[in-house]
């Protein structure tokens, strides 16, 4: 069991320089505008898809060729192009020559390794965001990155692979009849936006799970497993504040609606979504303040324990310390011990024996330690 | 005993999600202005009651069917339309169609984990704010959501369950020669969100008195139900803090004096009750130091108890090892022992033990450990 | 002594809810203005004296009935009217009619649980200010509250109850020839706050000299007296933190002259206090700091005297251990023990008996425990 | 191993004073404009080498001549010239009397314990940055200084001694048709930037490395050796800390685009810098989190640890005391002990011995201490 | 020793409240202008001298009565006029009277607690510093004030007593031909100030030579001599950072050249000092966390200690307890006992000795205990 425990820490440990967003370092030196793909390889083949429509129309196809994006860009009609996978950096680049992206954006979208962050480029909006996901199996949050280009008539999506995530979207954009369809891509950005944030809110109740259960065993039980878990949870808020922080800064710069590219209407709906960034950042930090709390009180509980269990030794050695020196006492061999031969000798000295176990017992009873 | 300590700490545990407003993740992908009511049920069925009064006339109804409601609107007379129960969202769709409130707005309401928070629709401020609650019998503290929107001559209030920390405000209303009577909604709001913030110094005294007792037992008798204590304080504190820091901006905002809602004369009150707000955020804050200066004497004590329980031990075993060994040596069987056969053999280890124990006594003494 | 100590914790704790400015729940629902006093009653019968001076005339006075003030009311000279006690509400009252003062300034007067602040109704400045007092007798501080109402020709001062602070003032006041006499009110009132200011810096001086005495027995002599008396001072700084932070922003906000009330002669002296305000929290916080530290001395002292204790028995333990063993091995009953029958077996146990003891005394001199 | 040990802490604390900056208490006293130079040495000679290049020249030189330097004053192409070794202040203050440089200036230059910080001095832009070198043999984080001065047409760059950090930014100068080549010498600067800062990315890849490598020996196997790393990680923390932070300043400063020396295209590159600056920040700040926490759990495991240690030695002392103390009871030599006579005494006793260890045994199993 | 270690403690303390700027209460209720003199005595005579300079011409005299000061207020050379003691303050009353300073200025000059303050007084210029002073016999750091007044042509200083700080300022005034001698007395002033902020950097060396010392030995060799020292340095921190964080403000308001006193070619100086003070600010920070981390380290190392001897304590039992136990056994005087008369009875307990013993030895070899 100890060795399953080590190898827990060691798969926490394992991750820190990915999660971290480090492994940049082979981009030492390079010019600026060089696109070289960092991070994680979660895809082999960049798999890119179009979903086009308009309050009457609407259109999904899977696109091989770039090529074929020509028609989407100038259309009038809403497009969202999604791309999950990130480490094709010449699919990349060829979907950045065709919506004219500036070369570090295009540097920025292959590195998987950004904080949340807000650009105008005047003829787009770039926006990164960290997606948070709980994978049940591994038992591990894991951070995935999420670039948005929000254009006049399409949102270009680049994520660093397949997901369900925005599953739900999808199926509200096939109904006619909602606001979704009737709006423009700066709508469709606020609802993955939406969708990524009240994401977070699934990981917190997660977390605060993890925290109910450890709540418990930390005060009745504290092994050296709960301190394992206590440790993993507070790098997981680490992580968590890293990326949830600059996104509240992110999001009420949409809100503040300085952008001709959000439209009026949208701009109460981004303002939600800062309302709820700010909940989700207020958990976090709740979250954070109960796990700091929670080790004080392990630390406590753990010295508590080695004073029950010093109590323990203690009793036992006060009891039988004396005892001991007693029946020594009278094993000595001399000649001339006048009790040895006396008729209540023995008697006497079982009946010392008892006085003395009942002294000690009674005093540690009165000092509570019984 | 130990088993309804265990129970303790669940409990404290089993409301963690509740509270932090989590448990809100079946909303993620449903389109914004969905209404679907998040948080605990407190009532079977919605209760509608209707306050309708002026300086001259006074009237308190019942309301069964949302229709009744028509007529209070338009009324130059103040209305207080108070729902208790925001669980059936079909009622509060209603009430929200018939007053014109924003989709957002009934989203909100009908979602109990909202922050604190002001917002100004120009037609009507929505304000949400956390009633505190202390619990006699379970010993526990209990957060509320009360929803308020002000408008030109009508209050809406939207609390979770039924509550008796309004009633002073409605036998005050009785009265026909009061302030009240003789002002508009907003100095009715006034007067409720007043009743809440006064009503958090109930529960901060509660708190206080805890700690009070818990001020003696943290040096003179640490035990793991003070650490349970402890934990117990410093986490309703971090939620208390988390209820009460919002509601600073949102009265501050409220007194500042912006929205034509709310009347000249009124302003001054609402500053005072920014001024209790900011005493009790300053009262909770000293709270919340002194607890936190608590758990620290906590683990001093804890580790000056094993200090104690040490020298116990010590003095034990540095009496009785050497007595032991002296009187093992003499029950040493060897053939060639002349101590053994001495005529004053037996008194001289007698006086040798008795030397030794009292010179340990001695050593002790000098050591301060006696 | 254990229970002394006991007696000191609890009482420390008692005043909790009193010093926090708690106690104030009665007031729940009652509705804005209503007169209660809240607070520790200090005299049976309020006390009102008025001293009435101008460059050329000094009249000092007790006043039985309220009316008796209205004169000093209009007059051209200064009049400072002194109440000491506030637990008659209904003197407040007459006594706010007569100078019509607003019912919320009333109501925080009668309420000694205010935070520092101040307040400018146009036709006077409404200020409230926390006496600290040092008893040596109780070795407790103590927080009064004092309000000043500052008029064009008088100034109000209200004390919980009867106290020497400003005797010295009384005094420089009888002098014909001094700045005082030749100032209006709001240079007495800067007199008042500069004695207020000056006391809190005794105060200081108190704790530091505790501080000091209990710097020297966190090192060499760690009890659980000092853990009580850090606590206390601990606590103590707390409380003295709370109503010394917000004078700051009163006395700033005096000395930036904003009211027409305060003369620019007066200005200079106002910022004058405002440097001493500021060193006193200076000087309060460095306070703070080194209990912190004294604090983390402690404990580390504590576990230090802990490993001391543990070398004691260790060094016992392991220097009489084998030797018992030794003993107890040729206290066996064998028939056939040859080392029984040796000539030299008792010298050879003894000679073994001397090495072990000393080779473990070498062991622990190198070990640098001895 | 513990001399070993010893030595690596010693030599951990020697640098302290180096790398604080400090070491300057020499010039006390002397004239302001002196030049002294403050720091470790380097190199024994000064190299001074030459870049020039416009978009169709380029050429390369070492100087051994400060008057060789006179031509790439005024050319028109962009000068580089690179001083390695501030160590030879004549040297220095002549490229400074070529250049105008304030004397100002030319003392920050020499002296290496600068802060990082940016000055405008209208003719010239005045940077001073820190260089962060990891040295793989000794295991070291090393900080170099680094100041440029930016004018019309020319760099200068002083650094503290050779290095190699510059080499990929001298081979791509080497290309004809790079747009290094294309700009000016704010270009040149931005380049030299943004190495220093990825740079930092290498050096935070090394330290996340070995902080995981830390995490899994602070739960299984805390010992001193951990500390010690933990205690150094920490160290270079504050001094990464202390560099990194003012950097932050520097190029925001650069990024505001405020000075006539920085052309408007380099300013989205110098902003792109700014945002790896805070990544930078963040990636350290998180870093520091977790050595923090790394720090609590280590007390928390040697604690826990102190805990198995004791349930060895109370399980061991619980089973023999009372073992002992039974056999020594029959070991004692009354003359009328009848057990000793009885058949089955000394089955009884085997039978005692055997119930007392199992009832101890199961003791242990229950309180779960096996 | 222990004594020693005792009184060094006794005289860290004993001076605490000097070094607060404590020690004040004596001026409780006095009129404000009361020219009372508030610090430790340093000289019995207050020592004033002069120094006159202009670009030609230079005068040093030392002064016996004030009225020889009367040439030096209106002639056009500079004249610095430093006064050596503030305890006579009828000498500085005096000399205040001739130069026409607020008797709020003369009260702040005589009492030498103040904080590090600059006021502007149109006329004049008053500052006032805290030097710092590390004197190597007491191995104490010694903070002592000093105020200037900085007028047209003339320069005050008043220190608190004797001292060589200054001795290489006169040094240079006495050179001709050197900036100092022709710039006025805001250049003078600026010269006092950088070589008051430099010998910050003195005794920050000072303090960082102790930390180095002190590191290596927190780590292999935590005593209580160890824990002093640390506690003093923090304290000698919090000290440090008290009259180190003001100077900041002072000069950075001097450096924003708001007065006409000083002229437009020293802001160019003073804006160097403001770059040294945040370095000695920086500095002085980074060994505070620097300590603060040792004290962290400190502890761990205390419970590494314990686990240590722990570990010593439990072998010894854990080894010799069995073996006690099983030579107890065999001294049992059971008349029925076999194996005592079997022949291989002896050997026999001499082999199982010798497993007991080597089993535990292999056991904790294996646990890594030895």
């Amino acid at each position: 069991m100890l060795r399953s425990k080590a190898k827990e820490t060691r798969s926490a440990g394992r991750f820190l320089r990915t999660r971290m967003g480090l492994k940049r370092s082979k981009k030492i030196g390079l010019p600026p505008g060089t696109l070289v793909h960092v991070g994680e390889k979660h895809v082999d083949k960049v798999k890119i898809s179009v979903i086009d429509y308009s309050q009457t129309s609407f259109q999904q196809k899977e696109i091989t060729n770039i090529s074929e994006l020509e028609p989407f860009k100038e259309s009038q009609t809403t497009s969202w192009i999604n791309v999950e996978g990130i480490n094709d950096v010449t699919a990349v680049e060829a979907i950045g020559g065709l919506f004219h992206l500036h070369p570090l954006v295009l540097e920025d979208i292959v590195n998987a390794t950004q904080r949340p962050k807000i650009e105008d480029a005047e003829d787009y909006l770039f926006i990164v965001l960290k997606v948070l996901y709980y994978s049940e199996e591994s038992d591990e949050m894991a951070l995935r990155q999420l670039s948005l280009v929000l254009g006049p008539t399409f949102l270009l999506t680049f994520q660093e692979g397949p997901g369900t995530l925005f599953d739900s979207v999808k199926e509200r954009l096939k109904d006619g009849n909602v606001r979704i369809r009737k709006s423009g891509p700066d709508y469709l950005a606020y609802c993955l936006i939406d969708t990524v944030v009240d994401n977070y809110f699934a990981v917190l109740e997660k977390l605060a799970e993890k925290i109910e259960a450890l709540e418990e065993d930390v005060v009745t039980d504290p092994s050296r497993q709960t301190l394992q878990e206590i440790h993993g949870l507070k790098t997981d808020m680490i992580y968590l504040r890293k990326s949830i922080w600059p996104l509240r800064e992110v999001v009420n710069t949409l809100g503040r609606g300085e952008s001709a590219l959000i439209k009026d209407a949208t701009l109460p709906y981004l303002r939600d979504v800062y309302d709820h960034t700010i909940h989700a950042i207020d958990t976090m930090e709740t979250l954070r303040d109960i796990i700091s709390g929670t080790l004080d009180i392990y630390l406590s509980s753990v010295n508590n324990r080695l004073n029950e269990i010093m109590k323990v030794l203690t009793i036992i050695a006060t009891i039988f310390m004396p005892l001991t020196f007693l029946s020594g006492w009278y094993g000595m061999n001399f000649k001339d011990m006048p009790e040895l031969a006396w008729r209540w000798g023995y008697p006497m000295v079982i009946g010392i024996a008892i006085i003395m176990a009942t002294g000690m017992f009674v005093y540690f009873k009165r000092k509570n330690w019984l």
